[in-house]
């Protein structure tokens, strides 16, 4: 990737590419255009395979030769793609095997891109074939900088081949079909499997899916897809192995286990879509980039699709109003993105995405969106410094796909509505409005180093994630965690003596009962220094063991009883929260707690309005200060003279920002 | 069951026992636990045929031997089910045509219980194997004391084995296609049936279904899955006869007629969940009793599964809170239940109802829910005398799975929003609060001995039914009925001249067009004696022959035409409503109608949540009283001098009940 | 027609009519209360097919040629109709192929009318069959009078026959693959085509379908309807061409292109079932009136379903209060309609439609409403001086399938809530509103004569009507047109050069992006003259080229821009609205441009629930006074001395008209 940073010469400004889709002439335009705006990157060919390979076998190289040595002279460097997202419309004609099945035993028809079953070996043997002959003809390309492999790996199937690869996956998983019976309790039901072949897709069943199975399920179609993504990798790998290799991941994207998947990039690659008619859609997307970076261990990422304005796969498509696409993708640069990239550079004539914003809209180069585009790139130039840095953190949020399954994917908790993502926002949101930074861990993930772990709502969780935990507090650490964790082991079992078997000592408190609240009831709740606040939605019937009351429930069948615990353990301490407490005391709590375990943010008292974050090198500190507020201005004290990289301006004390401004200083590290 | 009733020593105190889910270790604290419970009773393989057969033909009975003899020598009985609700995985992966095919056409796939097409000729075939066996091998073992037939009979089937049983069963209920034609109105539409060979089960249509073929299609599955239960109470009755057979039904079922099922069993069983969630679940349970008790002519029923806490099948599961599973048992007692039975007795670790509460939950024995179940095994203990009396009453109230289905199961109606069980528990809302005792009716059931007949919305009535109701006016019974009552024949076909065809004399009045109301409407009514209330959701266009209106339109385009209506019948007297009045006028007018019958209830005055009920025998009369609320308490008048079995103390006069308490007074009859 | 008009002596008055549901005797009484009714026209065997060849090839004839000579007998015609539109049991049973297939691939069932596929060869066979059969015979029968073709053509299937004849469609729109590919954007996602059996009809895909694709799958779904019409027309024509030949149409049916189809037809004929808990119901009424008369060029069209009160197809089927039925068919005959016909004769004892309404009830002859029949009958009759005579209109306004499909049947629009018939009605409604005749107007029909245009969002439009509406606009015509028109060509493909790429110099104005409004955003928006409103829902960015504002936002980003633009275009003159202006403001906006139009209402004062219109010929002026209020009087100036023809007397003046009164005063033209 520093080969790829230096060869860029800082960040990659520029989007996806089609010209397939436009001819000869619109190339020059598009050459000319790009370079006025300051385009260094393209991802090339995203979806070309069937004009790259019009019939089985028969390959039409000629117009991507044209384009790549076109783009080349113009200093454009290509990441280029593997086209297997988008099978031509031969292959399922040939194969109709390859479409994948639906939930109830139907096969999808075609009209789309995706529109494979990932455990198809007709599909896979055609994909390695393109990848193979683009590999061959490309790897030494002078405008080749990275490879794109195939594109937001996503598609699950119910058939036939998705069974036959399932059972392979469970016998890897369990060796014997008595520790599949017991890790399903096929006992319960009576469902016992008495011999491998019986083991199918889980289809929709009469009435419940065995949560198990379920969740066998979704954890072997995000392996299935990554064995995709990998013989892909391991190809264009043969050819050369100094071409950095990627696949672009999605925002919140339930259906891919991330944290196995990044580990076999060379970066990890992001698209998101924050919706601007949410008004919140910035702190999420924060989230989102912390995932980025911590993905591959703090390791700078690429930004590698967003919209200039409007996208066109919602039922209402707001346009993101003039100065929210710059501070967008300064945002994503300030959380140790290390390129600006859109979907796409010219915006289709027709087809499904029509009215996708582009960077060169329909309304064409004299067109606000054309001017912010130029803007952006101009001052994506500027940055280039910052190109590389990294950035640090003490406190860690627990994010893990294990987790989001157990909650999300199978019925039958004690209420099915909870959000996975909505419960770990609510965890991140009083961190990000306190410009706390924050790294983000999966189960397996180390601990070592951060002072405060948050975990949300980790209902199910591994043995060596437990343990983890329970080390991380022994040594010193400072644990938050949320109700109803540690409730199931792996396989979805719940863990033995009492709730929460897996936290029980951990928390100094044992639970006898999850009472979800009704609709609407909401409980009071007393602190012990006297603070009132009230809780909904769920309330632990907890008993403390070792642990002590931090709140108390103040009416109810529970007065009296613990709605949050603390609890020493080693030389660590854990806040437990039994109940959902309203926001704002919520938020008090934890921002209190993390401050009581000697975190502290340079930019306390700084209006939440205000993102500020940190970027750094051994030399520098890169402090982004970034304004939402279409409203409000903001003045930064930076605790510093520096450089706004944005403007070449001097600045020292404090920073003025106007409604939606940014700026980037550079400052030295003492 | 008298036998029965003898061995278990009153009443049947246990639930359902999934050995096969846990170690040897575990049974015999099971057994242990069950003692200090007062178990006396559990239901025994209900899910085991995987257990039983793990091949086909291939039989492992010696766990169940061994956890038989166990029982057996700790006191405990066993009601044995056959595990046929539970097809092992090995059935429908040798025949996939045993799975059931939904309305779109689709098999079901594996996942889950009850997953058999009920007519199957190979599940049947393989459903006697299995049932052959396990009665061959414990029909004279000492710990069998009653057979549970399968399980919560339910599936429907829309394949070929079903499509060929329909075509048999419409033949021997129509004899020729004529016949058929004639019934399903074919002419309309152009769809005449020709051949027997045409006529499939609805498969979903274009549009919309015959009404006619969908409501007799329904008759057809409920008949199916009854030949299922008989043919395997057939088998076990083979061995002996002498061991009551029952299968648990469920509320408000509407899929299975249970008025022709009952006559089939030596017991009525009902599973029972009232959602804790819902402030009125215990009137609904109520009914739920009754009608139960009305299965089989007032026969004491069997309370075969209801939870000790939350359930796990719903978006939202909330807890019984302290004291009402207690509560809850006793009232299921009051209204002639002789058992007390959970499902189940051990909190199971995985699978789908892994969060269903148990008698022995997560948290073990050191818990709430465990001591409340020892509690409550004592007080069972306690009210032995009480098993197997019975109870009485004067009114009696129509619910009949013809009249459900015609009301919700067919589109086309005038409105379609109709819910029976919704305007069946309008009925008898005013009623239970009044401490009426109430027996239920089916069309086919008896009327006599009853002073009042409650008749809600009987849109599909047969003529034997309509002859029984008007005899029963004649001989001088009260009739209260709904509108949109009597307007179609068994056929689903409009009764000729004028509706209601079949109840325009016994109102007294003919209808000439019905009128749903618009959203929101109301409409001003008048009572004869200057009251005034509103009506909303429906008005009869109704014209007045022999009857007089009671309450009339004050305004709208009927003002002036009647509302409710009061005809003399020969001795009798019939009330029938022609609009929704609003519920308090309602209650009060059936209120002093059945009042006016010279029904009276001993109970009058008593606040209403308090339920008041009376079991008895030539020698006593057992009171019970059931306060609802949480917070009201409540002084009862007793009319006697009696003994508390609940505490053994001696009363008199006024019965005093803490909020959610109870007394069963027994009393000697004069 | 005319001979049709002279054989009824006027208007057409009557219904379906099917025997085949009843007994002899019944006819009897059936054909003398049809004489009491005034009935004079039958549409009869419309779903006979069943009855009149109950097994393939075998044909019974006898009990029509019974019923056509007790009809002729007794001064009824017949409109005969091919019973094509309910294919026999039989049929689909020995040729399941026949079944329509859905959208996810699965057939649908047998149980209902319209079950076969229109691309069928086997369906298409067995139709020409009995259509030969039925033409053969009753070509030359006294009592034939017109030929009722099929019923409401409406199935769409995605079966293998489709497939085939799409592909056949497909060839003849595009000729070659290259072209199909442009088109339909195939380079997009790389959906590239290479063999014409490569295409298929569009099954449910994994995420979008293609837009073209979809489009076009819409419009042979038209067309495939239409051959099944032209067969089976040519067949009756080629017996005999001198009986007029109709099919019926529906209100607002979006599956059926009626421009393409209306020609190919001797009378537009319509079936329309206003929903009573509609209040405005009569107003999209009158549109879909006015549609009618506009698809053959002004001609007098067929009313020829109605229902006399209440359907049976919703969920809530509200009564049509007494009067409302009479001036419901007034209003159609004030439109121009030449009969007033309706579904169905006699109520149907069983059958889906058990519970829709027929002109003799359930309820018999003693019924409001065969009362209300009779008296219609009687006043049908009075009006037959009317019958052939038309109206005309200044204003046309546009509705064209094309344009709907575009707005509604295809994913990804900026938003994708638009409703194209209500943003159809919120045009058409002030004119009502105000008493202005409107003629209604496809994509290729022709502007001449008209002084106004009204284009609703018309995104979708081909390069003729844009040429056609340039044309009239140069010439002097004023056009309304509201925003996101002209985006696209017939191909869905954005135009180039910026929005809005066909109308962007006829509205003086280009615009940048689409901004839809979030929800509940409202923007304030003044008018040149000082006037305030608000707009929500939508706003373009526009910039001002030679066209001026005529209204601008007073707030938010666009504010000082136009939300209404007005452009002098060759003579004529253009007021473009780019923002959903508040409903009274754009009311008073239309009306007022209007009137600058030069176009007045000769009822201009009388109040909006008077719906006034005029029939006229040569001689007279037939003015439609129709109260549609039933609590408000009113008193309207008629201009002019003239008779009632609904009872005779003169009038002059003012006409006084009691709540849902009606008049149709007959004035000698001058």
């Amino acid at each position: 990737m520093e080969n790829f940073r230096r060869r860029v010469g800082g960040f990659a400004f520029g989007g996806d590419y089609n010209p397939e889709q436009w001819d000869r002439e619109v190339w020059q335009e598009d050459v000319r255009l790009m370079r006025e705006a300051g385009v260094n990157t393209v991802s090339l060919g995203v979806f070309a395979w069937a004009s790259l390979e019009p019939e089985p076998g028969k390959y039409e190289f000629g117009w991507m030769d044209e384009i790549m040595d076109l783009l080349h002279e113009n200093g454009i460097s290509v990441n280029l793609a593997t086209p297997t997202a988008a099978p031509p419309v031969w292959l399922t004609h040939l194969h109709p095997e390859v479409f994948p099945i639906r939930e109830d035993g139907h096969p999808f028809g075609f009209g789309n891109r995706m529109q494979y079953d990932p455990s198809s070996p007709v599909y896979r043997e055609y994909a390695a074939s393109i990848t193979t002959k683009l590999a061959e003809r490309y790897s030494f390309h002078p405008a080749l900088a990275m490879w794109h492999i195939s594109n937001e790996y996503g598609p699950t199937s119910y058939g036939p081949a998705a069974a036959a690869n399932f059972r392979t996956w469970l016998k890897r998983r369990y060796g014997t079909l008595d520790r599949l019976n017991e890790a399903w309790t096929t006992r319960f039901w009576g469902q016992v499997y008495t011999d491998w072949e019986q083991v199918d897709v889980p289809h929709i069943p009469r009435t419940w899916m065995n949560p198990t199975r379920r969740l066998d399920f979704k954890r072997f179609t995000s392996d299935a897809l990554l064995e995709c993504y990998l013989a892909e990798r391991d190809i264009v790998r043969s050819f050369r192995d100094d071409i950095p290799v990627m696949t672009n991941f999605m925002r919140f994207f339930r259906h891919a286990d991330y944290w196995k998947w990044a580990p076999e990039e060379d970066a990890a690659a992001l698209d998101i879509y924050p919706n601007p008619a949410d008004a919140d859609s910035h702190v999420s997307a924060a989230f989102n980039y912390d995932l980025f970076r911590s993905l591959k261990g703090g390791q700078p990422w690429m930004l590698m699709e967003q919209s200039s304005s409007a996208v066109s796969q919602w039922q209402l498509n707001i346009v993101k109003e003039p100065g929210r696409m710059r501070l967008g993708s300064l945002q994503a640069v300030s959380r140790a993105a290390d390129s600006v990239m859109f979907f796409q550079w010219r915006a289709s004539r027709g087809g499904q995405e029509r009215f996708h914003s582009a960077m060169l809209p329909h309304s064409g180069p004299d067109s606000r969106t054309f001017r912010e585009i130029k803007d952006l790139g101009r001052e994506v130039g500027r940055l280039a410094p910052v190109a590389g840095t990294r950035s640090r953190s003490d406190i860690a949020i627990m994010f893990d796909w294990d987790g989001w399954w157990g909650l999300e994917e199978v019925f039958g908790l004690p209420r099915s509505d909870f959000s996975y993502t909505d419960t770990v926002m609510r965890h991140y949101t009083p961190l990000w409005e306190r410009h706390h930074a924050v790294d983000v861990v999966g189960h397996a993930s180390s601990l070592d180093g951060y002072k405060v772990l948050i975990v949300p709502n980790a209902y199910l969780i591994d043995d060596e994630a437990v343990a983890r935990i329970h080390e991380f507090a022994r040594n010193g650490g400072t644990v938050i965690m949320s109700f109803f964790s540690g409730v199931v082991d792996a396989d979805n079992r719940v863990r033995p003596n009492g709730y929460p078997g897996a936290f029980r000592e951990l928390i100094g408190a044992k639970i006898d009962e999850y009472w979800p609240a009704r609709p609407h009831e909401e409980f009071a709740v007393t602190f012990a220094d006297g603070r009132r606040t009230t809780a909904t939605w769920w309330r632990d019937d907890l008993h403390l063991e070792s642990g002590k009351a931090l709140a108390t429930y103040a009416d109810g069948l529970l007065e009296g009883r613990a709605a949050v615990v603390e609890n020493a353990y080693g030389a660590g301490r854990v806040v437990y929260f039994a109940t959902l407490l309203e926001q704002e005391a919520f938020d008090a709590t934890v921002a209190r707690v993390v401050g009581e375990a000697g975190v502290r943010s340079r930019f306390e008292g700084v209006p939440a309005h205000v993102e500020c974050t940190v970027r750094g090198d051994d030399a520098y500190d890169y402090v982004f200060l970034l304004n939402h507020s279409a409203e409000a201005g903001a003045s930064v004290p930076v605790g510093g003279k520096g450089t706004d990289l944005l403007t070449g301006q001097e600045v020292s004390g404090e920073v003025a920002l106007a409604p939606l401004g940014a700026a980037v200083i550079q400052i030295a590290r003492a």
